[in-house]
């Protein structure tokens, strides 16, 4: 991928919100459905008192060595960097890490989640889906490749905190018509293939997965990680989960 | 154009809003370029008090039978109604229509502004193009057969209050560019033309004119009317214009 190549909308929503902007993350759906993500980009700059309290808790889990996936414009990584830990952060967004060096983070890579092995560092201790990046596990397949290599690339004692959305926790008649296509199409409700749109830009397809917390765990089981704990906060459809080894 | 069509984007965002939602208008530019045109579509909704300098000044021009151009949700229709004034409220979407009607105006036809003659009410003493839509002249031919058009259309003493933008008021580079490609194919640099998207709804391409004041006066000149009064706001790109018969 060009660095701020034209499929790096992300990027550029993030780069044009460091510069000032503040301005709605679009994304598209593959049926056609256009909607606002995020209404201000500037929650992706956003400091701990104004996450939400599922992630204020969570990432109370981290330690030691940590790898902050999809890490955006670094918000976490910022925040556990400054607390002293050791935080590589990684994306698939070229501006995105352009957007975390010039914010200070130490050790920004440009990096998907797939090549994580590649990163090559020692063992680590703690690894971060923050902000919904549960969701970059994919499918149930995708995910059931992926924690086997995150096992893999961390010690015996290692954490992962992540956050997804409940799709079951919604009034939207489309978010339900879309989730009976995907049934229909042999993907799980949750399961949204998704690109960012800014501006002129088109993002790439992205599969990015929200799961229940049975269908979570249904993934989990037999991966070498179990579900040690979960946060939620009364009927909100965001919840945070910490994932330990077994 | 069917009720509730396909391409009605524009009215279900107005419906789903006066259902309660409270989402962004999002519009596509014919370059791609795709943007939030109104953060809360509940704008559309706004009563006199929360509407601009520009437009609670330019209101108090309005007398008589007025032709409320591209009602929308009938936000000044609404007003004007309530004060007395016999109002009819036109626009070229269905959905928008239902939704005055909802509202309790009693006057709301589905009419596009190219088919006025066809209202066959008495002489008009006000045409009101609020919200910008001064910018339904489309383009510098279309606003000169428009004009005269509405001139035979209106009372000895009538008035046209409308608002628009003038489009070199802006930082935005992308809009610059648009403005050069736009005087490239032979257009006036403000002459956008877009469609509204909302969910997977697709609305009609729509020629919208952003223009100057001296832009203005050069279409105006020769039409039957005068520029009789201009309401600007120190730098803001929206300005309200008053135009006489002379």
């Amino acid at each position: 991928m060009k660095r701020g190549g034209a499929d790096d909308a992300f990027g550029q929503l993030l780069w044009d919100c460091h510069r000032g902007a503040d301005v709605a993350e679009l994304i598209e759906l593959d049926d056609g459905y256009l909607e606002v993500a995020t209404t201000h980009c500037k929650t992706y700059f956003s400091d701990f008192e104004e996450w939400s309290v599922q992630e204020r808790t969570a990432i109370k889990f981290a330690r030691g060595r940590v790898l902050d996936v999809g890490c955006g414009a670094g918000r976490a990584s910022l925040y556990l960097q400054k607390r002293g830990l050791e935080v590589w952060a990684i994306d698939s967004s070229p501006l995105a890490i352009k957007v975390c060096q010039h914010r200070g983070i130490k050790r920004a890579v440009l990096l998907p989640l797939e090549r994580v092995a590649g990163l090559g560092t020692a063992r680590l201790d703690t690894v971060l889906m923050f902000g919904n990046n549960l969701g970059l596990l994919g499918s149930y397949e995708k995910a059931r490749r992926l924690l086997p290599r995150l096992h893999g690339l961390t010690a015996p004692t290692a954490r992962i905190i992540g956050t997804t959305r409940d799709p079951y926790v919604t009034k939207s008649r489309e978010h339900k018509e879309y989730h009976r296509w995907n049934r229909r199409r042999g993907r799980m409700a949750g399961e949204l293939r998704l690109r960012v749109r800014h501006k002129k830009l088109i993002g790439p397809w992205v599969d990015y997965l929200f799961a229940s917390e049975p269908e979570v765990r249904r993934i989990v089981a037999g991966t070498g990680w179990r579900v040690e704990r979960i946060v939620r906060r009364g009927a909100e459809a965001q919840y945070a989960m910490i994932l330990e080894k077994y």
